[in-house]
């Protein structure tokens, strides 16, 4: 029932980038986000979580919320923490000054800033709020630009060791599937299978679940994003598992639908129009394919079906340090996917009062096309 | 070795917020909000996902991240979805009308405040990040108005349902504790024992876990906010524990610091010196006690014993629809404490290269006091 493709240990010793812009070494992460750095934005306060662990190279650092600020400039960088993180931060070895602030993390900037004489700051303007940037503009005698991305753009790319540790995210997904198929059984409510995915996960190595795991059974399938509750499964249901497990601060994300018993031809013939639209996306992907090219490839097949409409949703995103990070793809990406890129392809057919298909796999952009992360049978099961 | 109070079912019979500001009733919380709308702030655009789950009386609507919006006017309501959240939606019987976008959903804002010639709209500052600021800012045709913490206000006292979901989630980590203080032993990993937790709350009746489980042994028991990691335990660690289910929507929070092994006099004395200042507080707190005094009742007699340095980070927190929210108990804080606040009272002291203790009790306040939540035992454990 379950196939297997070769061993993932094979990936990172392919030229998955050659020819392709490259990933930032772990070490050059700061050097190149100061490559970015202009006379606009000659300095960033860097506040969201995933981009502070992203430049220090410290995946797993402190606890998801933690946001610093870490504060870069061309020739120095400081990590400003609360008394709670100063012991771990000063022990952790990082490239960075550790500073301990007391009152305000700002106030505390803003006496960095005036000992080098810091004029222009940009700060992260898809991360700090209004009301932040408020407080930031009060306490910092600096002009403030706005610097959207820098980060994010740079971590698009993954490295190998990166490559490495999401393969392994979904690897642990891929047990975790083989072990939840043969739990489902009738009178079980969902809640008790998320229960139990999220269990193996972290047994199976798993730091913790990469997102609210959703178990979506018979009419509940129709919900793209539906939350396991307390509806019990029931024979001749579609049974959807959307899923993945966070390791060593790297996000997998996988989806599979099966049937409980025997699907019914409506079942069997909207599976397999969403495993032939998520196998034509499969097999149009290649670096140089914007996001928006990449959806179509699905889309465009659902639409040629009449089906367009129950595909509501995106083709796929990024996974990283983050369950959702760049890049998107969808119909308003232009994005040029590249090798190196890590993202989900999950294309799904969702019918009001009938049920929903979706089939989710995690993929690495290579150098002439992807290659799947996550190696669970598409086949339809009934179990 | 462990005791239980009375049982809490007793709890919400009891006239906990006489002469006090009442809690909104359910059904009240927009007419509630409508209240607080004036000629500065005539309509709000909610975007803070859980006040939309409390404005709409939905507390687990959607995934956790779905964040809207919501837009509020003195007339009426409308929430915004896009196409994964339509069914479900309009199937939940919100008394709001739902609008799917397509576009973007400030695109069809724009239509709603068009057609009801809406000519100024607050936003909720606190969430909004810039970037989102200025799409909606380019997106709408309107006067936009910072109205941070409206929603947040009326969120922090609690109506009878919301204390009773609070104590139930409380109660269920109580469980939890008792059951995992049997399987610490030495050689488990932190992770392994922060997996067992996370999996028992789920099986208890959790809707997951309410944050990161932390589990600190030995020396990383010094680190306030330690992740669960490969260190094994040990005799002689102390290890804290600090966990919550989310029930219902509603999370709790507590910690609990136990030593494997016998305790040493110095471990004894730094328990004892947590307990005591915990006492203290719990004795101590009371409606219109600010949230800085109360704070100090827990910080003074640190301070008294000569270890105020130890004591870095705030008594406590609100605890909802989220694990973090008013009133804040710290050395800023001017809130006054008010019969119906749920929060936490969690005490703790970190030696650097000796080790930590932290107790944490969730508490709802009542008219002449609080009552206790977490009914686990204080006393020091020896396991």
């Amino acid at each position: 029932m379950f196939w297997r493709s070769k061993p993932l240990q094979t990936l990172t010793g392919r030229p998955v980038r050659k020819g392709c812009k490259p990933a930032v070494a772990r070490d050059l992460r700061l050097a190149a986000l100061r490559e970015l750095l202009t006379e606009d934005i000659p300095s960033l306060i860097v506040t969201a979580p995933a981009n502070i662990r992203y430049l220090l190279d410290a995946p797993a650092l402190f606890d998801p919320g933690f946001s610093g600020p870490l504060f870069v400039t061309t020739a120095q960088v400081w990590l400003l923490v609360d008394s709670r993180y100063t012991a771990q931060a000063r022990s952790a070895g990082l490239a960075v000054e550790v500073v301990e602030w007391r009152e305000s993390p700002w106030k505390s900037l803003q006496k960095i800033l005036k000992e080098k004489v810091v004029k222009r700051c940009g700060f992260e303007s898809t991360h700090m709020t209004m009301a932040q940037y408020h407080q930031v503009k009060k306490s910092l005698e600096v002009e403030l630009a706005a610097a959207p991305g820098l980060v994010e753009g740079l971590r698009q790319i993954k490295d190998p060791v990166e490559i490495d540790a999401l393969a392994k995210a979904a690897r642990l997904g891929d047990e975790v599937f083989l072990k939840v198929v043969e739990t489902l059984k009738p009178g079980r409510t969902e809640r008790d299978v998320a229960a139990d995915i999220d269990y193996w996960l972290r047994r199976a190595g798993a730091d913790a679940s990469s997102f609210e795991t959703i178990v979506a059974s018979g009419p509940n399938s129709a919900y793209p994003h539906a939350r396991a509750g307390e509806r019990r499964l029931a024979v001749g249901d579609f049974v959807k598992l959307d899923f993945g497990g966070v390791f060593g601060g790297y996000h997998a994300d996988m989806t599979r639908t099966v049937v409980l018993g025997q699907a019914s031809p409506e079942q069997q013939e909207l599976y397999n129009e969403v495993a032939q639209g998520q196998a034509r996306a499969l097999a149009g992907l290649a670096p140089g394919v914007t996001g928006r090219d990449a959806d179509a490839l699905a889309r465009g097949y659902f639409e040629s079906i009449g089906k367009g409409a129950y595909f509501g949703h995106n083709l796929g995103h990024g996974v990283g340090l983050e369950v959702h990070e760049l890049p998107t793809l969808g119909t308003k990406s232009e994005t040029l996917l590249e090798a190196g890129m890590v993202f989900t392809v999950e294309p799904g057919l969702y019918v009001p009062d009938f049920g929903g298909v979706r089939i989710e796999d995690m993929v690495v952009m290579c150098e002439h096309g992807i290659q799947v992360l996550t190696e669970s049978t598409k086949e339809l099961l009934e179990i």
